[in-house]
């Protein structure tokens, strides 16, 4: 007995062995996946009751895992680019977020979480404020997630003074403790913004809730100067000062790193996300990717938020960070294709902890997974599937999107979304963004306003 | 009068003040822009007789330009991947290529012009074997193109012995003299694939025929070092000496520059192709292409072939551009969207010696133009359209595509091209293809035959 079964003329498995099955087939029951074989097989075992989703020229995989975002800025977008970092926080980014409510991060949320299925991600990793209310987004999206408050030493616009933000974060992860899509981390926000102390008493609740820890880590080499200065310590050497430095340690962007800070995430077990087009957009340096590998390290790969990027398709990551990479040490063997790949599925699952439960079409594994169609100049011809999806795919070459076991879209038709009422929401929001941003520009200069 | 209106709710025209018109229209007669301003006064004025092209959250701007490709390749796309320079060529492209014949070039054409139109590029410039085939895929597919045949000091599987390059040139000339959408260039293939005294004589036809001389110069410092040590100069260097840097040389790629060439390319007038992704994914170097800008050198954009790239979408190429020099020059304001999207449009249209014909949106331009639906999750907000077209539109939102006053692309339906046609010649080449590869693998080693 099957729910559901997906055809494909290729499934690319991403099981331990790198199967790829031609004519085949994913038979999903409730929130699992059943079987997964040859297409005549599955149906003529599990086609009897199932609803089919069927097609020609399709691909079927798992979805895709973004390990690092900040899903409401989705509603930023645009708002800034090319400029200063310090100009593009202090003049753009930070007057928005002045402007955040509850509303507007849950409809922030929204359009990030209708662009996510649209373009095959199924399960996110977020840092916000207001987080709730992401949480509430994702309820309603139907795309697995594992969320946190954004936590530091000063009042937050959310849940007030410094102090009530491990109290707020420990709320919501009893909140949805045991929901089947949504779970929550501690997630202090960096080493210049959280105390030691502070620090501490997150790691100290992470281990008490059995959640994964995250944090920004060495995101540019000014960061690691601070941190030098401040603590006489790198980044990596301060979190392993305070006793940070674990498995349950996911750390974001990891940019500004030295060999033997590798080898010191690697022997603490510590998971990485690289977030390659942001930290070229904002022109933060090359994360040691190659390197983190070769040493064993665990990294996933991130959009980061729609601000910097400005888009959430991990097609598009995938294909950045196979070249980015090849450029920089000169090199077209680094970053193979399939490796990338794993870096989207299996290895991003490892990193947010759910290395046994997605990423991978394989009987027993959560039915999260995504349908291409490769009827289409662009991906033909097919001599390689891993070579297409990796360099070659973009998200709006996915059809359909299953989340444990649910249809989030059909043929590109949302199921869970009214992409109306997101746009409406928006037209608002952007006019209260945009009219935050040029009035702090406008203090400023009163040139370049156009611009924004 | 007009036969064709084009409405839009923003009109980028790439003129030269960068005028960005809401709630506008462009007129067309024939292949012509007659007019560009306000929907209410396009319509009132021209709205009688004409065809309208209308729609709500659209976006009209001028198609891009890919000036530097190598369109055949196309039914190479993904045949390998990741491997060292040498092997992939020796192994698989070069044993591909003598497969080639000129059904096989025309229909690697094809299917090249299916995705460029699909992803908005209107303007290509090719160089290949067989260009009489390109230049007949051309011809039905409606695009613009200058096409040249590559040439160089050895046999050709198009034209035979080497002598007869310039004489197969020279006839292509000839014989698409006056078309209105198609010319032909002279195209010798490297520094080190051809003698002094060949270049210097297709520079002499270049110039007794008055289209462009185009060559690929500098694209690793392998190819530096080899000419260094041949004729004791750089390949720039080389070109002076030999008399052929002048403003009708456009020169691809150009990664591998010392300062005083980037002054000698701007002080001769010659033209530059910047090509990032391949750069990128051969680990040839990176072009310094804001170098170039500031010298004031006349810089376009192309993809180069499918095989390196591995797609032909120049909105994704304008993104990996504005974000490769960012990350490289640790820079966040070099390459800002409205740079980027110059090269794509009005300098790209410079560089191929159409600056005044194509490129913007104004009356008197060719009716050269693309629309994108903007009614989608990843392209809201919209704060500021350059940004959006540059850093998160892909060629898939390109809905409706003009060249030459001529509908090419309709809601995504192409009306010149057949692809189930194309899918179904590529179904036999392809096969052809992974043969011709494998066999040539075989022949080194038994593993990896199944990567490829």
């Amino acid at each position: 007995m099957a729910d559901l079964i997906i055809t494909g003329d290729t499934i690319i498995t991403q099981n331990g062995s790198g199967e790829i099955i031609e004519h085949g087939a994913v038979a999903v029951t409730g929130s699992r996946i059943t079987a997964v074989g040859s297409r005549d097989e599955i149906m003529a075992d599990y086609g009897n009751s199932a609803r089919v989703l069927t097609g020609t020229g399709t691909l079927v995989m798992p979805g895709l895992i973004n390990a690092h975002t900040h899903v409401p800025m989705t509603c930023f977008r645009g708002l800034a680019d090319d400029l200063p970092l310090e100009t593009w926080l202090n003049e753009a980014i930070f007057p928005a977020e002045t402007k955040l409510t509850s509303e507007i991060v849950y409809w922030g949320a929204m359009l990030g979480c209708a662009e996510m299925i649209l373009s095959g991600t199924t399960f996110f990793c977020d840092m916000y404020l207001f987080e709730h209310e992401v949480a509430r987004a994702v309820e309603k999206a139907g795309l697995r997630a594992l969320l946190g408050e954004v936590l530091y030493d000063f009042p937050s616009p959310n849940y007030g003074p410094a102090e009530e933000g491990l109290k707020f974060t420990a709320n919501l992860i009893d909140q949805w403790q045991g929901h089947d899509r949504i779970s929550i981390a501690v997630e202090p926000h960096t080493l210049y913004t959280c105390s030691p102390d502070f620090l501490k008493a997150c790691q100290e609740l992470a281990f008490q809730k059995k959640t994964p820890l995250i944090i920004h880590v060495s995101e540019t080499k000014d960061e690691v100067a601070n941190i030098q200065s401040q603590y006489g310590a790198t980044p990596v050497h301060h979190l392993d000062n305070l006793g940070l430095l674990s498995s349950r340690l996911i750390a974001d962007h990891c940019v500004a790193l030295e060999e033997d800070e590798i080898d010191l995430l690697s022997e603490r077990g510590v998971k990485v996300v690289h977030n390659p087009s942001s930290n070229m957009k904002l022109a933060s340096g090359i994360s040691p990717v190659p390197e983190l590998l070769e040493a064993g390290v665990s990294v996933g790969l991130g959009t980061d938020g729609a601000a910097s990027n400005n888009h959430l398709d991990m097609f598009s990551e995938m294909d950045i960070t196979a070249k980015l990479h090849k450029s920089f040490k000169l090199d077209p063997t680094v970053m193979n294709a399939a490796t990338v790949l794993n870096m989207a599925t299996t290895d991003g699952a490892r990193v947010l902890g759910m290395g046994n439960r997605v990423g991978c079409l394989a009987p027993g594994y959560l039915a999260d997974l995504i349908v291409l169609d490769l009827n289409q100049p662009h991906l033909t011809p097919l001599y390689n599937p891993n070579s297409h999806l990796v360099y070659t795919a973009s998200g709006a070459d996915v059809i359909h999107s299953v989340v444990n076991g649910q249809i989030l879209m059909e043929n590109r038709r949302l199921t869970t979304l009214d992409l109306e009422a997101i746009y409406e929401k928006m037209a608002e929001i952007s006019i209260i963004m945009a009219e935050a941003v040029n009035k702090k520009r406008k203090s400023h200069t009163e040139s370049d306003i156009k611009e924004l």
